[in-house]
C-alpha cells in the first residue's frame, strides 16, 4: 500500500492510501482560516473518570451546502480535494482533541486539568458516497485495515497519546449526519474509563484469553475463523452487540500479521453483513476497536472489536434513560443467546445478493 | 402524611400517599394474569460492571388504547383503580428486578450470574395528566419527597436489596412514552457501575463534602439555599447537567430532616423551572437520586441528585455515539462555566407566568 501525505489549506493534515504508487496530490482550493482548538480534558473528582470539554465545537459554522457532500472528492465544499481516492484520511476540522490546543492550568477548584492534547481524525473508506463497508470488495476492507493499523502505529508515536481509537459510527439513529462512509480515529491524551475498568479486572491474569475460551465453548460464537472469533458476549449491554476477538494476544491493530489482516477483511464484512440482514433495513451502529493503552498496561489488553446498535426492533431503538446513563447499570430487552442465534442464522450474504 | 396500601388484581402492590386520612382503595377490576418476571444479573467479566438481561420485557403485550393513560385515575386501562390520587405508587409490570424471578445456575461460561431479585416501582406525582413536576404547588413537591424517602426506607429494607436509585425521565427525546407526570424507583441487588467508582475515589477521605466545598467556592452555582447547592459540576459530562448536594452528610432521602425537606420541595422545583426556560419547550431530562449503598459502604457516599439533558440547543440532542457509549469518555461542547451562567441568569418562574 501506497502513502501519500498533504496539507489542507489550513494546515490540516491528509494522507491518502492507495493500491498503486503515483499519486499528486491536488492543492485544497479553499483558502480555510486556521483551526484553533480549544480542548481541556477533566478529571470527574466522583468517578475518577476524564471528561473533555470542547467548547469550540458547540459553535460549528462549517455546513457544507446539503447537496455537496464534504467526503465525496473534489468540489468547492469537499475536505478531499482529489477527484477520486481509495482510502482517505483527514484531521477533523473539529477536533476533540489537538496537539495545537493551548495549556490549561492543571488544577482548578481542586479538579484536575489538562489540555487536549491529541489528534481526531476521519477515515473515509471509498470515495462512492453510496456505498457502505458491508459492500465493498474484500480487497477494500483490507486496505481499510492497513490504513487503520497505520494511523494507530503513528498516532500511538505522538507524544503524550495514550490510547488510539478506531471506530465507525453509522446511521441517523446515533447521530451520524454524514453518509458517505466513513469512520474516526480518537488519539487520547488519556486511557479511556472503559479500558480502566479492563486493566483492573485484567491484573495479574490472561483475562482476554479465558474471556475467548469461556465464549468459545459457549453457545454465543457467531462465526469464526482460524485466527478470529465473533461472538455475542455472556453480559451484553446492547440489543445487538458482537466482539470480535483475535486468537493471538496482540494489542493493536498495527500488530496484526498478514494472515490476521486478510481473515478479518473476511469475517468483519461477513458480520457488518450479517447486522444488516438483521432488520429490513441497515443497521445503525457503533463499531468501536479497543487496543492497547500506549505505554503502561500495554501487554493487558488485547485488541477486539465491540460492534453495537441500539436497535432492538424493526423501528425501534434503545433509548438509555435512568438506569443506563444516570448509573451505568444496563438492562438489556435481548437475551444475548437468542441474539447470537439470530445473528448465526441470517444468511449473511442475503442483503446483498 | 397517610399511606394506604392495596394490591392490583395480579398481585402487586399500589401504595397511596395522601395528605388526609381515610382512603378506601377501589378494587382493580381488570383481571390481570399473574407477574412472571425473569430477571438475571451478570456481571461483565471484562470490566467487573453488572448488567441485567430482562428478556420478557421486549414481548411486552401490554399496551394499552392510545386515548388511554394508564396513570390517569380509575378507568378500565388504569393502573391505579381509585378515581382521585395525590401520589400514587406502583410495582412495575415489566420490571427490571423483581423479588418473584427465579433462580439461576451462579456461574454460567465463566460468568457469575444471580437472579434479578429487588424491585421496580412506578411513582406518579398527581393524577392530574398534562401537569409536570414543575408546575405543581410546593406542597405537592414536598409530598412526593416524603413519599421518595418512605419508598427508599421500604425498598432498602428487602432481603438482598444493595442500593436505591429513584429517578424520572422525562421527554419523547430519552424514550418516554407515558406523558403522565411519573417517574420510578429501581431496588437493586448489586451497586451500580457509577456508585461503585464513587466509592473507590471516597475511599478514606470526605469526597462529597470535598467536592461541595470546591464547588461552592467555584464560578457554577446555579442556586443554593441553608441546606442544598446547586451546582453544575467542573467535569460535567451533558451539555446541560446539575447537582443538588445536601450541606449535610446524610445517605439517602429518607435521612432528610423537615427543615431539609422542605427547602428540597422549593429548590428543586425551582431547578426544574430554571431548565424547563434554558429553551423554548420543556427540556427532556434524566434527574436521578444517587442513594448510599444499603450496607457496606454506606457511610462514604452522600445523596445527591443528578439532572441532565441530550438537549445541546433547540431543537439539537447530543448523541452518544464512539467515544460515549463505547468508551465511556464522555465529550461535552458546552462548557460547564458557560452552562451555570445561563441557568443562573434565566428567570426560573418565567414559563409559568
Amino acid at each position: 500500500m501506497h502513502r501519500t501525505r498533504a496539507r489542507l489549506s489550513d494546515g490540516r493534515e491528509i494522507v491518502y492510501y492507495d493500491e498503486l504508487p503515483g499519486r499528486v496530490p491536488v492543492p485544497d482550493p479553499r483558502g480555510l482560516p486556521p483551526v484553533e482548538p480549544v480542548c481541556e480534558v477533566r478529571r470527574d473528582p466522583l468517578t475518577g473518570d476524564h471528561v473533555t470539554i470542547t467548547a469550540h465545537r458547540n459553535t460549528r459554522t462549517f455546513l457544507p451546502p446539503a447537496d455537496q457532500c464534504p467526503l465525496c472528492p473534489g468540489g468547492p465544499a469537499s475536505e478531499i480535494p482529489d477527484p477520486s481516492y481509495e482510502v482517505a484520511v483527514f484531521e477533523n476540522r473539529f477536533p476533540s482533541f489537538d496537539v495545537r490546543t493551548p495549556p490549561v492550568p492543571p488544577m482548578v477548584d481542586g479538579v484536575e486539568r489538562a489540555r487536549g492534547n491529541g489528534r481526531c481524525e476521519v477515515v473515509c473508506f471509498t470515495d462512492d458516497h453510496a456505498a457502505s463497508m458491508a459492500v465493498l470488495p474484500v480487497s477494500r476492507v483490507r486496505a481499510v485495515v492497513d490504513a487503520w493499523a497505520d494511523r494507530t502505529a503513528e498516532l500511538s508515536a505522538i507524544p503524550g497519546v495514550r490510547q488510539v481509537f478506531v471506530f465507525e459510527n453509522r446511521g441517523v439513529e446515533i447521530g451520524v449526519t454524514l453518509h458517505h462512509p466513513h469512520g474516526q480515529i480518537y488519539a487520547y491524551p488519556f486511557v479511556t474509563p472503559r479500558t480502566e475498568r479492563m486493566l483492573a479486572m485484567a491484573a495479574g491474569r490472561d483475562l482476554f484469553g479465558d474471556v475467548l475460551a469461556a465464549e468459545r465453548a459457549g453457545s454465543r460464537v457467531v462465526t469464526a475463523g482460524e485466527h478470529w472469533t465473533a461472538y455475542v458476549p455472556a453480559a451484553a449491554r446492547w440489543p445487538v452487540e458482537v466482539h470480535l476477538m483475535p486468537h493471538r494476544h496482540v494489542p493493536d491493530l498495527a500488530a496484526l500479521d498478514d494472515a490476521e489482516r486478510a481473515e478479518l477483511a473476511v469475517l468483519y464484512r461477513d458480520l457488518l453483513r450479517r447486522c444488516d440482514a438483521l432488520y429490513d433495513d441497515p443497521l445503525p451502529y457503533v463499531a468501536g476497536w479497543h487496543q492497547a493503552p500506549v505505554g503502561e498496561g500495554r501487554d493487558l489488553v488485547r485488541l477486539h472489536l465491540e460492534l453495537f446498535s441500539v436497535r432492538r426492533a424493526p423501528g425501534k431503538i434503545k433509548y438509555l434513560a435512568g438506569s443506563e446513563s444516570g448509573m451505568a447499570a444496563w438492562i438489556n430487552d435481548v437475551a444475548p443467546e437468542a441474539a447470537a442465534a439470530r445473528l448465526r442464522d441470517v444468511t449473511a450474504g442475503g442483503a446483498y445478493g
